[in-house]
């Protein structure tokens, strides 16, 4: 099985990216298809390439900030775009990017198309809680969303937990401002029907709080609140983390006591990084493709290989399209259209 | 100047609330009308209450899983609505209440009404972030909201940076899923234009990371989407000490690093604790109204309090009624509806 790595997109690409599929690799073997530029790939692998990693050859590259759908129509022989090419042709298996997540959204959709059943693919944020983890979805794919597609996040988000993270009979909760039945927007109280009468464990609605409480592991929402939670907690971490250091550097005692309690704050900072859950699979394409952050480090690729690998090994796109079909086959069944 | 107090809102009712007032005496010789059931805040007061502190007897509370539009119209004898009644009849100029914030509303709405002008009061919530304070309005009045909701919300907000927190010419973002004018969903493409055009100082769009940055004085945004902001913020701060707690505990060394480090971590937690800051303002109805966390302790109170008084002080409800009047009579002599 090989996975398809987009090497030239991503802030500190092609050179972290190169490094992470040299990783990916001495970690578990895996074999790579390492797509863009070859002559820079050439450069950063050195005289003696593993023989995992073969380069395929993309001349462009699209950035940050082209227009998705335009840059992919365009630019044919973009490492993207030829990265989706190869998982469509059956040449690898899956397919990790850290590039504009706009273009490899494009480039996905009108590469592999969409699982048949689901109207809008969407983006699963993968975020540690207290316990564990907990599958975001959808986290900014689609900013507005109808009742039918939330109920297909839910699905979607739902199998992950369970085919990708172990998470058995996984708890899905509808974002809402309220537990009760009666809170909500339009779109949470339209929603909310669809997720009882489905066949998934629906715990209810699940507030703000409950994101990274560890009482739910499938968190649904539109695009829009689910970017803007992300992102709000990204930057309430980052904040923290800088009004504690301000406040240690204050007095020598804390500094002294600071050294002495890092290391055991190590395993929880991991916990918090992107990085080391890798990426964010885009859910309802017809093919395994894992979205990293731009900023992704050597680390950060290696492990969203990693991810993209279990998802080919799990069978998560067949289970998304079982699902989905059975689903569909049902409503025809009732006359429900 | 008097502040009426709801005394019996609150988990902590009447005890914790009955302190802060007491407390809000002793910092600032505030005057305060306790409203509640006599026999009770007689009770805690003691034998020698402050002369400050006036009782006026309300026998009703509205509970928390209480309907808040029925109970407010029923329950006339209840605490929150008798305050509201002293603020409406200037026997008090302000009013602070941390029992049901919908009960609060309703009875504000009701009791007070709109200021000309504002269709939808709104919760401004006052956060911490790295060198200050946001402003996030709405925090979870009006689930779903017009363009023209948003714009007023901005006014208002903008106002009460200026008048409350001191930040001259304060800056105002749209909360969006990207900077580009060209992001958004329906609700935020069509709001960008209206900001633009105001007077206020607007900066654009932000993201879900300025919130606590201190890249933006006001963050302009629909309850829904605000109201999960601010839970979300709370569970991760509530997950991030958990987690700091945890790894410390598995280490003497680090448990002796953090008996260090505690003291001067003590002015940062302060920044985090709802407690500090008190309570957040309901904008937009014709009276001060301080509404305060459910499980708001004495310092809380005490702090809500305070804020009560600087909002009276400063003269907010006048400038959000001028700066509102001014729009309103430039619209009309301009034709426009």
């Amino acid at each position: 099985m090989k996975i398809a790595v987009d090497a030239m997109g991503g802030d500190h690409a092609p050179g972290e990216i190169v490094q992470g599929a040299v990783e990916a690799v001495r970690e578990c073997g895996q074999e790579i298809v390492l797509v863009g530029d070859r002559e820079k790939i050439t450069a950063i692998l050195g005289g003696k390439p593993p023989r995992e990693i073969e380069i395929f050859h993309a001349p462009e590259a699209i950035a940050m900030g082209e227009h998705p759908a335009v840059a992919v129509r365009r630019k044919r022989q973009s490492s993207i775009v030829q990265a989706v090419k190869l998982v469509k042709e059956g040449e690898a298996q899956g397919l990790v990017s850290a590039g504009s997540t706009g273009a490899a959204m494009a480039a996905s959709l009108l590469g592999l198309g969409r699982i048949r059943g689901i109207d809008r693919p969407a983006i699963a944020s993968i975020l540690p809680n207290r316990n564990g983890q907990t599958v975001l979805v959808d986290a900014g794919a689609n900013v507005d969303c109808k009742p039918d597609n939330l109920l297909q996040f839910a699905i979607m988000g739902s199998l992950y937990a369970e085919k990708i993270l172990g998470i058995q009979n996984p708890r899905v909760g509808l974002l809402n401002v309220g537990e009760e039945e009666t809170k909500g927007n339009e779109l949470t109280l339209a929603t909310f029907p669809l997720l009882r009468d489905s066949h998934l464990h629906f715990i209810g609605n699940v507030e703000g709080r409950d994101v990274f409480a560890g009482t739910v592991d499938v968190v649904v929402c539109d695009g829009f609140v689910g970017n803007i939670v992300l992102k709000a907690g990204e930057g309430l971490a980052a904040a923290l983390i800088h009004m504690i250091k301000e406040e240690i550097t204050r007095s020598w005692l804390a500094k002294m006591g600071t050294v002495m309690t890092l290391p055991a704050l190590k395993p929880f900072s991991r916990r918090l990084d992107y990085a080391e859950y890798g990426g964010a699979p885009l859910l309802g394409v017809n093919g395994v493709v894992i979205i990293s952050h731009g900023s992704s480090s050597a680390r950060a690729i290696k492990n969203a290989i990693k991810r993209a690998r279990e998802a080919v090994e799990n069978g998560l796109v067949g289970a998304i399209r079982e699902s989905i079909g059975e689903i569909t086959t049902d409503e025809k069944k009732a006359g429900i259209n």
